[in-house]
């Protein structure tokens, strides 16, 4: 707990580097000083895997509302990741607010075409976990679009996905369609959604104008970044550890997830320095592009599940050594208090972690539940690898999340290095006991 | 968690208040807040509780390495609470570093005599419960005067019982024996520590200068503010919960312990709100002065002692009927995410608060330990009562507390009402089943 290693980690990739979207010359940075982190290690093996990514640039965004006018006003807004651009001059339009999808299918293509779609869905507060508060809101950032297109809308606005009341727009994943009009969307912050949902109850005929002059750019080459210490009695048996790397442009990518990289590199480390060698291989992988399509997760799932067939020959990885991922434990729900972990796997597998329940507890890991896991380790789906999220604190995880406040500050360096030890606790009982 | 009550209460005795160490017109004023706040709810009873407590105040003060050299300069320091002043000149002398009492010990009268002592004793990191690491360094602030005055030093420098490497100086009590000369204390900040120490290696005859100008008035009165709602059943058994009303003079009282006072008349207004009419009585204390000497919760349980015995003919509560306190909770542990109780009580109360776990695990309160209550409920010890502590998320506690860093923006609103809500469940389920 005195070593201050992660934390500068984390200081460094926050604030000398900062948000890092693939694709961006900050993803690249943060490739090649991750790769000096882990080089500087002394592990047993460190190397680049190579993913193709998307790569979206934001540009020039603003929004508008009552343009041209003398009572008019900016909202606080940004493009949502992946929003195609409006052109110079914007698309302006009236307005039509709406809760969820049952009230935009209701008012229908008579009142919703030609106009703008206000998607204005609160979080909801009433819950202990705020993830469980996240995806109800989330889902109209990443497909209100689709619906409203559906409808002959023009473009849409929508409340940030937080149960903050702040200034901050929250961006984060869209998707399109490919059989509907691709509409520009912009996310504005909790507070600017409630003014403009007063200010239409007044003026329901105002017209606002939305500005994106963000680019698709052609896919780009990138990495994930992975280094391991090989198991000296079964090297073959992986247990495999996690955050993702790149981070949304808004903010430093500090709880999102710059704490689940360097919480991961710092477990080796934690090996290291108590000179433990482990019996299985253990193994860090910073994975690319998490926020926009998971190319990272997807590459190296491809690898791995190559590798356990020993490998197929279809396989574009050769590789003469069969491998077997036993665990892999995904660390991006921020760096705050842990709290345990969240597992999905075999009722065994299950059985066997809850074993260690006594040990782990007097860390405050009372977690040990059956639930999911992420969505980088996810893809070992198939590999009947046990899939493990470190759980932490989520009240202030949404505060952050995807916006100019996710900055170095917010992360405790307590909390932080707790995470570490966590992660590492289980990893070493895994190592030990199996799986 | 929509409603925003208690943490708009908590905004205004943090801010328009602020700190309010007993015996201060800040702490009056908070009294007098609170009985508002009480009274506007529409509760059955509210009453101040009259209270004598110290009233110690704090004056100019400043700590000079190396006075009046050109390389001299202040540390981050102040008086300890309860301190004795040092005149207008001060007091001038060598500085003698010790980790311990045992070091102390060793250097003996010859090496300590004349001069201040330095007591360096770094938190232990080490710990997940910030509040272990707490009792171990607290310990020279409390008493370190008193040992270093048994080998006739000057005055002490403490370095602040914090696990933070900050630039506060955290006050807090101190307590003199009668048997010893009483030895001027101040706290220096964690990083002022660092800094004299390493100068100390190289210039161990550097002089230190202490100014205190702080002052111990005749004792004040003061009052306990308590309200309730009357049992429809059995309202001679009464469920008691509070947070203490007091705070340092350093900061705003903010997680220690405004939370604990806001939180615990929410509980009031949840049932109000909820419409739920308990059939025991259920009643909120706002302890005055848990910082210096509990002289409120010593009243409190006078009077509960009292009522108990129906009431006693020594008693001064002329009260016609009997009380019996089932249980009693205390927030002081700051206002960050609850993780559930801990226990000191009778194995069979013990059993019953645990079985309802099922019932609490999916709000995150996984914790029904047994353990510590706090200084305030724990006056009430010797009546069989259920003491029990809301435990909250400790790792930026210390970081806050006694200093002026505990200000109410580091409180997060949704976790200071999972903290109110926690409460509510557990008298809720304490009413409805008995203990």
């Amino acid at each position: 707990m005195k070593d201050t290693t992660s934390y500068s980690n984390l200081r460094y990739l926050c604030t000398k580097i900062g948000g890092r979207i693939c694709g961006s010359p900050q993803a690249d940075k943060a490739v090649q000083w991750t790769k000096k982190v882990l080089d500087g290690m002394k592990l047993d093996t460190v190397w680049l895997q190579e993913t193709k990514v998307l790569h979206w640039v934001r540009g020039k965004e603003e929004c508008t509302v009552k343009p041209g006018q003398a009572s008019g006003f900016k909202l606080q807004a940004c493009a949502i990741g992946g929003s195609v651009g409006t052109g110079e001059k914007g698309i302006t339009g009236n307005v039509v607010e709406v809760y969820d999808y049952d009230q935009l299918k209701a008012l229908g293509k008579e009142k919703v075409a030609g106009k703008i779609v206000f998607f204005n869905h609160p979080a909801n507060p009433a819950v202990t976990y705020t993830f469980d508060a996240y995806g109800e809101t989330a889902k109209f950032r990443v497909r209100g679009a689709n619906e409203a297109a559906k409808y002959g809308a023009i473009a849409v606005i929508v409340r940030s996905a937080t149960l903050a009341h702040d200034n901050f727009p929250h961006t984060g994943v869209m998707h399109y369609a490919d059989t509907l009009a691709k509409l520009p969307a912009m996310a504005v912050s909790t507070n600017s959604a409630d003014k403009l949902s007063k200010l239409l109850k007044n003026e329901p005929n105002l017209k606002v104008n939305l500005k994106i002059a963000s680019s698709q750019l052609p896919e780009a080459t990138s990495y994930n970044v992975i280094g391991e210490i090989k198991g000296s009695e079964f090297p073959e048996e992986v247990i495999v550890f996690g955050g993702h790397l790149d981070a949304w442009d808004k903010g430093q990518g500090a709880n999102d997830d710059g704490t689940g990289v360097v919480q991961t590199i710092e477990v080796l480390r934690l090996f290291k320095a108590l000179n433990i060698k482990p019996k299985r291989t253990i193994r860090v992988v910073a994975f690319m592009d998490e926020e926009m399509d998971q190319r990272g997760a997807k590459t190296y799932a491809e690898y791995a599940i190559g590798k356990s067939h020993a490998p197929l020959p279809s396989s574009k990885f050769k590789i003469p050594t069969a491998e077997n991922h036993i665990a892999a434990i995904e660390a991006d729900r921020g760096g705050a208090t842990p709290f345990g972990f969240s597992i999905d796997a075999s009722d065994e597998q299950l059985k066997a972690i809850q074993s260690w329940r006594n040990l782990l507890y007097p860390y405050g890991l009372y977690m040990l539940d059956k639930g999911g896991s992420g969505v980088d380790v996810g893809k070992l789906k198939s590999l009947g690898t046990a899939l493990i999220a470190l759980v932490t604190d989520s009240q202030r995880y949404f505060d952050y999340h995807h916006s100019d406040n996710d900055t170095f500050d917010k992360v405790n360096q307590r909390e932080l290095q707790l995470g570490s030890f966590s992660i590492a606790a289980l990893v070493y009982l895994i190592d030990k006991y199996g799986l």
